[in-house]
């Protein structure tokens, strides 16, 4: 019990040297790669940069005691400091007292909001984030984020939730356009995009393994970082009006207690369970990924609280809302963590680098931040799913293109929302009318098929539909219509049978339609069956009075039903009979 | 085509002496009955008298040229018009001019909600609204609608839209009531119950027809009507604090289009689209079910039209929100209407009362309004209904409650969104952990069945799952879970089985979860199969490159599967082989 909700009790007592060392590699690894990040993603979510740093030691600290993913590494991601920036953007002015403390507020409760969700065991709720949901969502916001940059980039000043705010607001002050600044966000773009395409390749070339070329590659980031800050230092651009991370207070976060401002937090409720839902799917996904690649198993419920617990830790040292990268957690499982000791190892790398390096970052462009950020939201962005759902299936399409659509046109908030509620309705919608079909028995057997595609023994007295979906409210009138259009059509009919094989509900409304069609049948003189009702259904229609009711009978098989009701001119009583 | 759209023609031109007589009778009789009824919902709206009038008259005409039931009464009823009052409360003040304004708007809005839906064919969209959500809503309105009331027959002033605020809001006047009108309202509301009990069989001991008696007893309302309009009248009750409906515009109503005031249609929209919903599910219920009585079928999405077209009328001829009502209807096809002409008839009916009675109205106290609404509504509360859906299905009743409870604590926008809401997230949570079995072959057939309820023959080196359930979005990852969790059990597995009979649909997500099954198997050594996927279903697979890259097999049916991979230890290769 205590083991299932701390699980730092089931990996420690297994720890040793090995794993130490191996823990420790990738521990500075990933606190390389992760101080850029972090300091770029807090830019991202409108907040000083060390709130990303302060967002990356406390969080990974409480990951590795309760979260389950041996190598998930928690921090800030895109998505969802993009989804902060637009929940606390509508709240606050980005560089007030009023915006950070909304942004820490928004990492409590997402973290309440997650903790909560664990312990009630409601990961399953993530599911109903489709899969063409989250691409298409995360396509859109890695547009939006990209755009986004592009201030940055062009050293102007531009604002707004969706791509066409933010490519206006940019277009209308391209004559403000700082040519330093520029420079240098166009060759840190670059450089980027080849360490990303072309370094690794390089790298194996020159001799390397290639898991160290990988890893290497990863590090651009920082070699970027240094460059560009030398530069600034050296030519002194900061007079020329490229802007500066500037003075980033040093020391560690102190803890305090987020705001108790009901008013606060009503407002960012919707806001803190959209981000708690969508920072728990991406962050479930990589550690499932990962835990399969090394047959572990990961539990969501555990990691419902796993990332709650670091999103309250965030909240308490200052930082914004955090949840499990894809990149870095990658990075860690490649360089060889073998336990959530990593991450908390790299937390206290990064405490160093926050004591140690925030006077150097002085003279860090912004510019390079966002070109970190640029190249790698763009890997997020995958316009060619939507060929490929098109292909598969013409509703998850809808879905998907509606959702990158109203994520682009609306902003992120809106997107999701729109998405979730559109699939649920197209879902509902298909099977709304559920493939149905008269069926008649293949001579000579018991099978029972199609009429329409079959040839198959039928009876002018007997008419057998079955039903291919289960019977709920969306359906429960359309098999209303279906039953009286057959009727009204065929006047000889004096049996008909519902077969059941695939029906694996009926709900109270679909039971207030059947008990319907008993009745109008009766009155009709036509007798009402059912056939193969599977035993949960039956179970619970035996609470009801329908079955007492019903001017029929209930048949274990729908050949049991062809035979009492007469189906074939010549009854066979069984298959069993010696043949005459 | 043209008869598609204007039900008119297909029944004018089979018209004649004999229905002519039936529609004249049936048109008296519930013009007498509905002349206190739109009078009451009027005033239920907060709406002045005669605009129950008013949406009494042209919707009635409309309904007649483009509806498909022959016997549904269309005007104002009870439900809608507390829907009404919600909507337009919240933008003006009662008795105002664009209180007025604001009702007709919303009656215009929803017309053409109706029509677009229509045309849209769109009839389907009421199917989300499920039994035990309507069945809650309405007992709830009924509630609430009853509450509203009891400050009429108490004579004192009072507000609120759910049960709580309107009862609070009484209790607090309870010093101001009024004798005189409490004296009126409790011997109408008396007199008005015993009438709908006792009445009816009172008549046919008497030596009424069964038909007749009940006629008559539906008339009570007019009785009560003409009763306390005397005694107002006579004993100057007006100047002892009864309130009486007062001057009453005489003369018919002047056509007039609506406000085209964008912003007013915006806040008006989200109510606008649930008046439809609901007055839509409501009217076609009743329509359906008289239709059925007489054989007559009756068409949703012209339905959706022709109640368009009654809202629109209704809103140029100065009237509010109408849809087809229950106990009109009811009265209609008992008095034997026999077209929509009736309702024509009907509306000439009203028309004339509108131009000779207003005058005679003027003492009518509202008390006796309040009286016919009360008792007419808490015919609707069927508390009853939780009851029944407790005992067959707990997730429905749970749609059921938070209905009801959410409609009588925050009013009935919010309840109704709210109902509809839980159904379809309660229909995805059951659905998001399908029932699955482990099957066997029952021995010496082609059957395989749960291996924890019968007897089967298993195979240590085959596995077979079968899913009871249509995969998507909300199950994909259960699924995976499922199969994950059942090779890690079972190292010497080498074939596992997906049996597919219930798979009515994959959709994109699930594919992905398929997708991702096969390449974890395929990593630990396991052949993946498919068994008995439906017709539709591989379609679609087969449009994807799942199908090359499967790591094993889709067989026709379950016993191919077995013989293929070797289930049985002594494999049978036909059924049909002659005994040994």
């Amino acid at each position: 019990m205590l083991e299932r909700y701390l699980p730092i009790l089931q990996w420690l007592k297994v720890y040793n040297r090995s794993t130490l060392t191996s823990d420790l590699i990738a521990a500075m690894i990933v606190t390389i790669m992760l101080i850029p990040q972090s300091l770029a993603y807090a830019l991202l979510a409108g907040l000083p940069a060390e709130v990303g740093l302060y967002a990356s030691i406390l969080p990974l600290v409480a990951y590795a005691v309760f979260g389950t993913s041996r190598t998930l590494a928690v921090g800030p991601v895109a998505v969802v400091s993009l989804m902060t920036a637009a929940a606390v953007g509508n709240l606050a002015l980005q560089g007030t007292a009023e915006y950070l403390t909304a942004a820490i507020a928004l990492a409590f409760l997402s973290g309440v909001i997650l903790i909560v969700m664990g312990l009630l065991r409601l990961g399953i709720l993530a599911n109903f984030l489709s899969h063409p949901v989250i691409s298409g969502f995360i396509t859109a916001s890695g547009l939006i984020i990209a755009a986004s940059q592009l201030k940055h980039i062009l050293g102007v000043d531009a604002s707004g939730h969706n791509l066409l705010d933010i490519l206006l607001s940019i277009g209308a002050r391209l004559d403000q356009v700082n040519l330093p600044t520029l420079a240098i966000g166009v060759s840190a773009t670059a450089f980027l995009f080849w360490v990303r395409k072309q370094l690794k390749p390089l790298l194996i070339r020159l001799g390397l393994k290639a898991r160290l070329a990988d890893i290497v590659a990863k590090a651009g980031p920082v070699l970027a970082v240094v460059a560009t800050t030398l530069v600034t230092w050296g030519l002194n651009l900061g007079e020329q009006g490229v802007r500066v991370v500037g003075n980033v207070p040093g020391g560690l976060p102190g803890l305090h207690l987020p705001s108790f401002d009901i008013d606060l937090w009503q407002q960012l409720l919707v806001s803190a369970l959209l981000i708690s839902i969508v920072g728990f799917v991406e962050s479930v996904s990589v550690a499932q990924t990962l835990a399969a690649k090394r047959r572990q198993r990961i539990s969501p419920d555990q990691e419902l609280i796993g990332l709650g617990s670091s999103n309250i830790a965030s909240a308490v040292s200052g930082g914004f809302p955090v949840t499990g990268g894809f990149s870095r957690s990658v990075v860690n499982f490649d360089a060889g963590a073998a336990t959530p000791a990593a991450g908390a190892f790299t937390a206290v790398g990064i405490a160093i680098a926050t004591l140690v390096l925030t006077p150097l970052i002085f003279f860090l462009p912004q510019a390079t931040l966002a070109a970190t950020i640029i190249v790698a939201v763009l890997s997020l962005v995958d316009l060619g799913a939507l060929k490929r759902t098109w292909a598969y299936s013409r509703s998850d399409f809808t879905a998907m293109l509606a959702t990158i659509l109203l994520t682009l046109a609306e902003g992120v908030e809106m997107g999701i929302i729109a998405g979730v509620g559109l699939s649920v309705l197209l879902y509902l919608y298909r099977t709304s009318k559920p493939h149905s079909a008269i069926v008649g028995r293949v001579p000579g057997t018991e099978h029972f098929r199609n009429v329409d595609r079959f040839e198959v023994e039928t009876s002018p007295r007997l008419l057998t539909l079955r039903i291919d979906e289960s019977l709920y409210f969306a359906n429960a009138r359309y098999l209303e219509d279906r039953v009286y259009d057959l009727i009204a059509e065929r006047p000889q009919i004096e049996h008909l049978v519902l077969m059941c094989p695939a029906v694996n509900l009926i709900d109270a409304s679909a039971l207030e339609s059947l008990e319907a069609i008993n009745h109008r049948l009766k009155d009709s003189g036509v007798h009402f069956h059912l056939s193969e009702v599977k035993g949960p259904v039956m179970d619970r229609l035996k609470r009801t009075h329908f079955l007492e009711e019903l001017n029929g009978k209930v048949f274990l098989s729908q050949y049991d039903a062809w035979e009492a009701l007469g189906g074939g001119r010549q009854p066979e009583h069984s298959t069993l009979a010696p043949p005459l």
